[in-house]
């Protein structure tokens, strides 16, 4: 029987667990608001290594290896790893998964990598190719300021409209047994472009792509908005989440100001000068593995849509004048 | 019933289809042997547009346009859409998908993108989460060396050991119904990396992976080399395939010489002047849409193994001093 849902949804009947999470945390996050949440903060951003790639790589090793452990899993008990990260070539997760000996399949949907390997992940779970599998995904402020934009020992200033790439990873077990909760639909985004130019206005490149699979998603899933205790987004910020509140109510006619919130608004407090928000494949990894995984298995929330968002934009198409290409995939978790 | 299979592979009960491929290539892989089976040649390396990134986009969405017609489906009959490539961030995957509007989820896994696409694309049709998939790469001699080495206009002289990124791309439907070549059963590889720090002995590098994931597939299938009419590796080139062999008779005392191939020694006559072979993402692409696949479609081969091969490392991990990890996907493809 056909499992998939309207135009680019799938459900899931046997409904995949989400047995465990961890995250890990550079140090500015781990003074963040959400610092309860973390599972590790490190005392700074080289944790004596000898680049901040790889601290990087480092984290992702270390989440990789905590999620199995909460999981009572060894890491032979991983049948799949997917992975990706912000870094070309996903050095991060190539130099992780070299450590890791697993099978390993290499992800790139910019920050919406985590929700990219939840999906993938539990249709190999689904399908009875694997009984358990890793998303994983990291990102690093100062290696990928230094290859997106420019090195942070310049002290470039950054724009009001910019955001903070987020320091940390996060990874998650998802299962075919177990009690946890569980991934019910998906809904994979296409590739939207509405022409932002300004490689600084990701949350503005990324909030019509999000926008565009909130809207399917409901569609497909013939749900309304408020079907789901909270709708959050990865990444867009401020001003992106500004955006996707109101494109959704000018084209859909489909209001969510009531139950939603973006990843990248939660992570840092106003004091901490990130100017528009949080970004990279970590905003929504250590957000989802943290704070919300835990209302989830308080049931103080029982249903969450996560739509993660990811800019696709490289250096090499910015300074060929190229506009930034977004993308959204949504995955539904419920208790 | 579990679909897995031994250690690190998969089965396909349904065994998904390759309805139709198609290719595209640049004026130098037009000249070489294999010319015949390639669907189109560009007649220069830029095709008219304003850049190779822009060439090599072009390409990709040119191939995958041709892979739907050729299976009779029109683009909005591909449920999802799997491609990578190897320009950072996968910018020539990513604006070709936005030009086809479809479902849309990017793989990395360097050279080795096309079966990581196949692997995951069949998962995804096996366990009816999708009629028909695409699985498309590209790459592109002069983009990938000025990402990876130096720009070609510096002539900088390139070592024996060295292998040429081919100028291609390659697109495949694969499909749920249909008579034609089906893929039959997968092996995912881990990241293999034994210390190579030569960034243009990629073929020596990618090489243990390859013969790793040869020997895991057929202990996990239960099988002898001489199961496959021909097993063929992406883009090890002369010394990588040499490599494989000896690596293969020394750890597993199997014996591959007899059935045994390389796409990236197969793409360029010896009076091309492209040193060790062929390398890239289209290595393999542009080599099983058209040469393999006819051989299949005519009955010539019957029992093929496709063996990507990737070379993971990035020029930052370079400079890092870091070594080359590589990794080897394989699927199976029978009629």
């Amino acid at each position: 029987m056909s499992k998939k849902l309207g135009e680019q949804s799938l459900i899931f009947e046997t409904q995949p667990k989400i047995i465990s999470t961890a995250n890990i945390v550079g140090p500015l996050e781990g003074k963040g608001p959400l610092k309860e949440f973390y599972d590790f903060i490190l005392k700074d951003n080289l944790n004596n290594l000898d680049s901040w790639e790889k601290a990087e790589s480092y984290m992702l090793e270390w989440a990789v290896k905590k999620a199995a452990e909460k999981g009572y899993k060894t890491i032979d008990d991983i049948d799949i790893m997917f992975a990706g990260d912000l870094l070309n070539q996903l050095m991060s997760s190539h130099f992780a998964a070299r450590q890791l000996a697993r099978p390993f399949l290499g992800l790139y949907g910019a920050c919406s990598t985590l929700v990219e390997g939840m999906i993938i992940g539990s249709v190999f779970i689904e399908g009875s190719f694997a009984s358990n599998v890793i998303s994983a995904v990291s990102s690093h402020h100062d290696a990928a300021e230094r290859q997106y934009r420019f090195p942070t020992e310049l002290g470039t200033q950054r724009p009001p409209i910019s955001q903070w790439t987020v320091t940390g990873s996060g990874a998650m077990v998802i299962s075919n047994t177990g009690e946890s909760p569980k991934i019910t639909t998906a809904t994979v985004g296409k590739v939207i472009d509405m022409g932002i130019k300004d490689a600084n206005a990701m949350g503005p490149a990324m909030a019509p792509a999000a926008a565009d699979t909130i809207r399917q998603h409901l569609q497909d899933t013939d749900r309304l908005p408020n079907y789901y205790d909270m709708i959050y987004t990865g990444d867009l910020g401020k001003i992106g989440k500004a955006l996707v509140i109101d494109l959704l109510k000018e084209k859909g006619n489909i209001d969510i100001t009531s139950n939603y919130e973006d990843c990248g608004c939660l992570i840092y407090s106003e004091d901490q000068d990130t100017h528009s928000g949080a970004s990279g494949c970590a905003s929504s990894a250590i957000t989802f593995t943290g704070y919300i995984y835990q209302k989830l298995l308080k049931n103080t929330l029982k249903k969450v849509l996560l739509v993660g968002t990811g800019s696709l934009h490289s250096p090499t198409s910015y300074l060929q004048r190229e506009s930034l290409p977004g993308i959204a995939h949504a995955v539904s978790i419920e208790i």
